[in-house]
């Protein structure tokens, strides 16, 4: 029987990582001058991680500088008020070794935008929960 | 001519609100316990401000307790990696005055979730930023 929270039902571990598996794109929330900030990024989970990438000299890269950010997925549909959402919280970094790149770049890590985004982030979930509307 | 940051289209603010009015699922980034965290919320707009339901005693009502919070809405399409994404910063507060409730009462506040949510929040943004994929 599914946990129910507050009309929610609630996802264990390995359906939210599953829905992470599947998703293309996420959003990250970190703080940005004393302010919070969210931006979407296409990613990809690689062995417990999450990967994406950011470019040279934006925000996003120096706010995510060794912090602990929240990562999410969700998909909703309005016709059927239905959907789920998914939330992992871990520490961002960028992948900067050089063994650690080569492991990358096989993986497909096509930013839907152009412009400069050759930087690598990983994030390590430290947990990750979800909800879906039962 | 649209202003193009790092092969992103600047929306205006005007395209901005548009976004946000014409969009039912949004995400608020909020601090619990030291730790970012992003929930989704079905919300509405009326006349400049985000509003949404929260339930008693949850996580996400205690966190929006006269805090500046981050809401962002977005659209993305994977098979043309198009999309576009808006978020609005501002305070979030509780819609607590019997004056203001009764003005409320003929909005469409549906939340797609069963369970206890109500408790409007009200967030007024102090500036609304939007990037589409050029």
């Amino acid at each position: 029987m599914a946990l129910i929270d507050n009309g929610l039902e609630i996802l264990c571990p390995e359906q939210c990582w599953d829905r992470l598996r599947r998703s293309s794109v996420g959003r990250v929330a970190v703080t940005i001058g004393a302010l919070p900030a969210i931006f979407p990024v296409n990613f990809t989970v690689v062995g417990g991680q999450i990967l994406f990438l950011t470019g040279e000299g934006t925000k996003l890269r120096a706010a995510l500088d060794r912090t602990v950010v929240a990562f999410q997925v969700d998909d909703f549909d309005e016709a059927t008020a239905s959907g789920w959402s998914v939330m992992a919280v871990g520490l961002a970094e960028e992948v900067a070794t050089p063994g650690e790149l080569d492991g990358l770049q096989p993986l497909v890590l096509r930013p839907f935008a152009g412009g400069d985004r050759s930087h690598v982030v990983k994030i390590t979930p430290e947990f990750v929960s979800g909800r879906r509307i039962a």
